[in-house]
């Protein structure tokens, strides 16, 4: 390369920028692992995925502290303080929704400054659409288990794991849960799951929250029919009770599985044989029938949010590649993730004719799942070789069996991971992105391009 | 970004290329996690390696085939595929070194046609000198196993784990060992360890294999006294027997440990409690001592090939990220991955010197390790939680606990991950770079880079 093309380069990291769209897809969970997974089944290893084919490519250290001592590192990230970092430019404890680790304080996030700029804000999420990571983007809570009114009192987030909510009460002089601050929040459109959360009375035995966010001046979709039907204005789509159902599942809606060790290995670890799980193939999952897609939610957002004099700003989320990932179900992460691929072929369309929209891809942090091999790299030993987690065996389209681990844990659901994740970005990112960056950075990068700087 | 620097980028792209220097920097088995793992480490979560600030990233896709059917894809490599894959741009299948799957035809490799331009070349690795990675760069056999005259035809790769040499033995019309293939290889520079494969008798009871390096011209180093004194000519540095000692360890040498189980989980799965390993804190390796370091080879190698009229292509490998992580070792991966990263500086400052200079650094395949949430995510519910497979509790520099979990197999041994890999590069790759890539494609950039178009 020329040197006037490095100092150009150089030039164009520290040169003022200009404002336009942003659209920020989050893959829940999509590390490196998720996306290799998906390659080899929607498009064989040697093809590549649409996010694959994003020009520009970055590496993000997800960062998370102790809320105990908030000068500390924690290592493992959960959606609820990488959405923070994301939104806010703030590193916070797990669980935390917008507020500060120990001190639980509020922190300004990208959709209250872009309001600031009478930028126009939308969240499209495949989760409920008070789950963290689109909560993140409006609400400030001391933990993401806050979702409705209900919760506020008996938060149960898993059972038997409860949370406390009691500072965030109104009558506490806090903002309420996450469904009441999605209502006053003013985004001007929010699609995803999670009608459960409005169907309740608001705090203190009000009107109910789906009736306040009508009150607020939102259009509620509730199905893909009332969705198609709207074409401006303030939305509110809310689409299934709670998470929105999946567009793939296992055989029989299987799961990764245990192996099985033959009988003589019960008396010596160097005896008997280990039984891998059956493979299976995925499938359509039927609960999907009928849903919107993330893509459809996202053109209809891109759409309602276009306009001749403004910018935008955009979240979209494909949230079930961690969700079933944490239940050790493949299929279900690999169609969340072709899920993800064609809403950014929707917004690639739209920065076609939109030259000025930034598109930023990127996970919010690691998952368990990896790709092992099917037969062992030892299996020429006579030794049985015997996985400790749960296996998925997939049969690909082309007919060959991919091996997903999952070895994190015994319990019902697997764990996060703390590696960093991918950020990949279209051509309007070129000087603007480092090679690695942190987690909080991904706020700064949207807020300079978002935000015309005087 | 102008409309002109856009241009100016593409153009780059598809410009005629110079010739120069190429330093390709391999951590074996070095994805995310494992430089997650060290930077958290070595750095604190917002600190930053070398590896992190080179300014260029990509994703490479790793490629293996099914050695029955090559057009069959497998999902997880192997260091001698993936090594063949970068120093030949061919995919072939698991244990293969410099051959095509299934039909066993030797492949022509960079450091051949860096030869036949006069390019000087050079390897230095802490594995021995005939492993798989750097033997792909000078040497072609049917299996990584066939290392010495010995395991031509005894080749116990692991114990009661036999691979078959028969058809590489020159006395079947084959090229004989990857030791006396090293021989006639050429190659002006080559450090690492291995010394045991040398001093056996070359096939058919000729001398042995350390004699015929020097007859070939070779200088022994045996030591880093011996390292030092060598300021130029052919040079074959064996400092160990096998693989060269790594620089740290756990404390008292533990690996990672299965946690336990207290008794009431043993009547039912809800009950009771699960006990982690101890933490450990990470250590010198005593059996490192007076070793050349992997900087100090590297250093070495930069002076020796380094000269005023030619270019030289030098592959520098940290073996042991890889090693050490198979025996879920995790300081010791550590320790490695710090070795890699002061072999860069050193790399680094001679490209300061020399900007023509491209420095690479990739690694081959994915590993077991990860980061997880040294207390569970879920360990507010009452659940005992339990991870199937080992377990590391490291204590940092700064006093926290990271969790490294290894759970793809009860082996003595674990598998690789076919995870994408990450490729950094310093600044001549603007431009040369496409955000993602598929393994072989390394080799072409290498290639288009160190030998100049006529």
């Amino acid at each position: 390369m020329s040197k006037t093309l490095a100092l150009l380069i150089a030039l164009s990291i520290t040169a003022p920028v200009f404002a336009g769209n942003v659209v920020l897809i989050i893959g829940d969970g999509m590390d490196d692992q998720q996306i290799s997974i998906a390659r080899n089944y929607l498009v064989g290893t040697r093809g590549m995925l649409s996010v694959d084919k994003l020009p520009v490519r970055s590496n993000v250290q997800v960062l998370t502290v102790s809320d105990k001592d908030p000068s500390q590192p924690v290592y493992v990230a959960d959606s609820a303080n990488s959405a923070t970092s994301m939104a806010s430019g703030v590193v916070t404890s797990r669980g935390r929704i917008g507020t500060t680790a120990g001190t639980d304080e509020d922190v300004v996030n990208i959709i209250e400054l872009a309001q600031q700029h009478d930028i126009r804000t939308g969240l499209v999420t495949t989760a409920s659409i008070t789950d963290a990571t689109p909560a993140a983007f409006y609400a400030h809570t001391n933990s993401r288990g806050c979702q409705n009114p209900e919760m506020m009192v008996n938060a149960e987030f898993y059972p038997r794991f409860f949370v406390d909510c009691s500072a965030d009460l109104k009558s506490n002089g806090g903002k309420g849960s996450i469904a009441e601050q999605l209502v006053t929040s003013g985004v001007d459109l929010m699609l995803g799951g999670g009608l459960k959360h409005f169907t309740l009375a608001s705090e203190g035995g009000g009107d109910e929250v789906i009736s306040l966010a009508e009150q607020a001046g939102y259009q509620l979709a509730l199905d893909l029919e009332q969705l198609n039907s709207i074409e401006q204005g303030k939305l509110l789509g809310l689409f299934s009770s709670s998470t929105m159902p999946v567009i793939w599942r296992g055989e029989d809606d299987r799961a990764a599985e245990q192996s099985e060790m033959t009988w003589p290995g019960l008396i010596h670890w160097a005896l008997g044989e280990a039984i891998d799980p059956e493979p299976m193939r995925c499938e359509d999952n039927p609960e999907f029938a009928g849903q919107p897609t993330l893509q459809q939610m996202t053109e209809k957002a891109l759409s309602i949010l276009d306009s001749d004099d403004g910018d935008f700003f955009l979240m979209v989320e494909s949230a079930s590649i961690d969700k079933q990932a944490h239940y050790r179900k493949t299929c279900g992460s690999i169609g969340e993730l072709q899920q993800l691929n064609d809403a950014l072929d929707s917004a690639s369309n739209y920065a076609q004719k939109h030259p000025d929209t930034l598109i930023l891809v990127t996970a919010d942090h690691g998952h368990a799942a990896q790709i092992v091999p099917d037969a062992s790299l030892f299996a020429s030993s006579p030794y049985p070789i015997y996985r400790p987690g749960r296996l998925s065996r997939i049969i690909t389209p082309q007919g060959n069996i991919m091996a997903v681990n999952y070895g994190t844990s015994d319990f019902f659901t697997e764990e996060h991971t703390g590696v960093s994740v991918p950020l990949m970005a279209n051509k309007v990112a070129l000087g603007r992105l480092p090679s690695m960056i942190s987690q909080p950075q991904v706020f700064n990068i949207v807020r300079d391009y978002l935000i015309e700087e005087d």
